[in-house]
């Protein structure tokens, strides 16, 4: 593979053929990335070498807001190909970002089909598999032989998505039954397809949930599935490709979230603002919540100025409990998302919780009373103890809040990590000063 | 789809020929399933129902305790047909879990080709292309025509895992070039398959880490990518099933390590034991080098007795701080696992997490000063401009280290998920603690 390097050389020495050999020879998705990493004066020059196939291959590759840019840079003609090429689903995530006015035009240019196979998806909402469907897979009428089947798809337009499986519908388009290229392949010419295509087909509802249709894929492990409307009639396939997409989009999604960046998929090149907006507010809203905590110390002042030792041991309470309950709500929002445990194993997550909780808080009690010991003066000594005390409880808690509350929002089919590691944090911090400071002041008042 | 409850009536009202029909129509992923979460000593029942097909592939879906028991519990010619039927590397993953003087009994067992297939993949280091290939697929001769190649498809194992893509290989079994079955399809059948077939094929070394492989599949929308040895010969594929199960595993190690959660992969469902094993000793360190933060504040005790509203303030700058370097550190190491950024983008992301920075850092020593003004008594209003510049110093030094220490990582070819959030929010107490107290005392030697 050529390096950014040697090309930008090949285009600042304006050794534009050699280039264009280049260019022309390496796999679509590099050319892509190339020309995305140019400045945006030269990327229209890079773009202009490729030649027609190439062009329309390296152009589904790009990001939208360069495929945008490129829109305006280049004559209407060659536009026009670019966009009439695009596969449906990639023409409509295209059209969601471009100005309305330039849609308008793309589309009156559209042939009469994939003008309506992007009509098709857009009807459809964001996130479900409507909107990442293609409509371009191989629908076989009930009734032929597999020659005849063979002969259809050899016909078929050889840029369609996926061959590898062929639906056969009704007279209604109703989907009936779903056959392998490899049957078709094994089987002797003159057979029937309807006695050897299988008629129990997985398929998905257009209004299903994209991370659902991922689920499902994974686990038959189906390189497409079909994708039918409320009449059953079959409107698209999911293919494996947006299958990955989507796994991976809802992983960086629950990394985030977990973390506190909202709207997820914040990318980590992103511009500074994208990162503020996306970040500040769970900021300020966590220093908010976070007043409340502090506020159930500010009472509390005279006690502290009485049992200094106490500013030492809270931060590794909080800090320490804090992680018990980021732990926790780690792996039970993974779990969730990935489909290994659904909110029916609740008690069962929460009673291992517990159990693996109460050995973790015996080791981390323990730990925290002996350095509560070695710091206090010989006067404060009895603060370990309650130190250890409120240390076995909060971690308890943590355990439990870190599997009860993102099972509790799956449950009211919320999202499950939209209880951040931040926002629980600050829950356990308000608690367990509370209780730690009460106890305290309660054994002053006794022993003091 | 039959619930877990249907099943267990049936299989309670011994009604059994009904639960065989059932079982046998059923998907086999779902009948794994259901086998698994039945009570160990009614596995082997259900699974004897199973007819010799349907019971080879469920028992590949089945984890392996559970296929372990019921390789203790099944009759041997049983067991032997299970694991001959096995894909070589399913079986080579059972292999690894079963006590050694089981293995060797099986193997014994094995036709040579099962046997040599095995102990080729058990030969790589785990999580190599070597341990998760398979050594199942279409190999072809140089030489053929179209129609011979097909009918050399047509003739092999139909169990081959795919069959989509047929390898070329010279005399010395070099992989040469690689053909579609779709090719195939498109192109009369006395052309050479060397005038069809494509000779820049990209292809994985045994010994490239899985997630490579996963990343360069994901790239380039491969559904199989052949592995080769150091000779360049052929010895396997990797299948897109795989991939997605990497891209799973890699993201929920993420997760799981920025979590502290070690090891990575803990299920929610895992044994209490397995919980404390992988958390508590992260919990451990970090009350270990927690005592480094906490003593940082221990010599200030005298400081906090006199101005004991630090109490209030200390515990928001250190969730604070932490709460903007777990964003930081999430970004990057997510950006860094799904192969968005590499090392050498380090400079442009810290200026990004630097300017971003730099206005999260106004809003926040903003709030905090305001917050310590309300709280602070008359006469120790200075503390909140101590605060509000502290708390601005913590969320730059918080956005850098989130960035820097898993590039650095990276950059070290080691795991940028190892500098988990605990840990990196334990540095930043005790860098922003002892700045803090430092800075108070100082002004209270002056003013005071």
């Amino acid at each position: 593979m050529l390096t950014q390097e040697v090309f930008n050389s090949l285009l600042d020495t304006a050794d534009l053929n050699q280039l264009k050999l280049e260019l022309n020879r390496l796999p679509a998705v590099d050319v892509g990335d190339y020309i995305a990493e140019l400045p945006p004066e030269k990327r229209a020059i890079a773009f202009r070498l490729l030649n027609k196939g190439q062009a329309i291959d390296v152009f589904e590759y790009l990001p939208n807001e360069v495929q945008e840019e490129l829109i305006h840079a280049l004559h209407d003609s060659q536009v026009f190909h670019l966009v009439e090429a695009m596969s449906p689903d990639d023409r409509a995530q295209l059209f969601d970002e471009l100005p309305a006015g330039v849609v308008k035009r793309l589309v009156q240019q559209l042939s009469p089909t994939e003008r309506q196979a992007t009509a098709t998806i857009l009807g459809y909402p964001e996130y479900t598999a409507g909107r990442v469907m293609t409509t371009e897979y191989v629908r076989l009428r009930q009734g032929l032989t597999v020659g005849e089947a063979l002969s259809k798809i050899r016909l078929s337009d050889r840029d369609k998505e996926v061959i590898y499986y062929a639906y056969v519908t009704d007279d209604n388009r109703k989907l009936v039954s779903v056959v392998s290229l490899r049957q078709l392949l094994f089987t002797i010419p003159d057979t029937y397809i309807g006695d050897i295509a299988s008629d129990r087909v997985l398929k998905a509802r257009t209004e299903m949930p994209q991370e659902e249709v991922a689920q499902l894929m994974k686990r038959y492990d189906l390189i497409a599935l079909p994708v039918v409307d409320r009449e059953d009639r079959l409107v698209g396939i999911v293919t494996i490709d947006d299958v990955i997409d989507i796994l991976e989009e809802e992983a960086t999604e629950d990394i985030q979230k977990l973390a506190g960046v909202s709207g997820g998929d914040e990318e980590a090149l992103s511009h500074p603002r994208v990162t503020i907006t996306k970040r500040l507010p769970w900021l300020i809203a966590n220093i908010g919540l976070y007043v409340g905590a502090a506020s159930a110390i500010a009472p509390f002042q005279k006690t502290i100025a009485l049992v200094p030792v106490l500013a030492v041991i809270m931060p590794i309470l909080s800090n320490t409990s804090g992680n018990v309950a980021i732990q926790a709500l780690s792996v039970t929002v993974r779990g969730l998302g990935v489909g290994e445990v659904t909110p029916k194993d609740t008690l069962q997550i929460l009673r291992k919780e517990i159990l693996a909780g109460l050995g973790t808080a015996l080791a981390l009690s323990l730990s925290l009373g002996i350095l509560s010991l070695i710091w206090s003066p010989a006067n404060e000594r009895w603060v370990a103890l309650v130190a250890a005390a409120v240390m076995a409880i909060n971690v308890l808690v943590a355990a439990s809040l870190g599997t009860l509350l993102p099972m509790a929002l799956k449950r009211l089919r919320l999202d499950p990590a939209l209880i951040s590691g931040p926002l629980l944090t600050t829950i356990l911090d308000a608690v367990g000063f509370l209780t730690f400071l009460s106890l305290i002041s309660m054994a002053l008042r006794v022993f003091g």
